[in-house]
């Protein structure tokens, strides 16, 4: 038995595009940036969407949305998405990169909530 | 002065693939699915996200995701995020479908959800 919950949509624009990308929806949504800076490929925007995590990402690669799953098992959670369909494309850090059918991108990724809303709000799969 | 807030996530998935897409997303994330017969090329994710609509589109395109943009003057929001870097890509029945910097979708359409849903959490904009 585990749990997972969907933590973010990650807005994944060109490198060379990204500031641009933060700064458009920033403005767009009316909401504040937060930078993080261990993490300098991610700009945050704060409660653009209500309940999930928003953030920009420099990516090397075209402009897309991604998912992130957070869950309390990684392996088991990859597995269960995989049993319904979707790929391994790759892994980062703790991070497994799953690509769904219909060809859509998700990470699944260790909690990265506070421990009360993911107990509140998670799902579990048995 | 006119008002707008985030309406939807669109799960955009090529047409050949796009039934599979629900399957998975339904299962993935644990809600159920809804039929839209007005509109065969929607099925509705049941609660799938916090405050958001959530549904998957059949395109005639690359697997994408795309955010709708719900306003009270579709026009005005239209300038409004034009002046702040997006272009116009098309139109679709009252809908403007704009590129945002950075490359993503948007489509800024009239108000869809319960009036007291708008009128609660819509942004003013002057």
């Amino acid at each position: 038995m585990h749990r997972s919950r969907v933590y973010a949509l990650l807005i994944d624009a060109p490198e060379a595009e990204a500031a641009q990308a933060a700064e458009f929806w920033s403005a767009a949504l009316g909401v504040g940036t937060r930078a993080v800076p261990a993490e300098p490929q991610f700009v945050g925007l704060d409660e653009a969407l209500p309940g999930l995590v928003t953030a920009v990402q420099a990516v090397d690669d075209a402009p897309r949305f991604h998912l992130d799953i957070e869950t309390d098992d990684v392996p088991a959670e990859t597995g269960r998405l995989m049993a319904l369909g979707a790929t391994e494309v790759s892994r980062w850090l703790e991070c497994r990169i799953l690509r769904a059918p219909g060809g859509h991108l998700l990470c699944v990724l260790p909690v990265a909530s506070p421990p009360e809303v993911f107990a509140a709000e998670a799902r579990t799969w048995s």
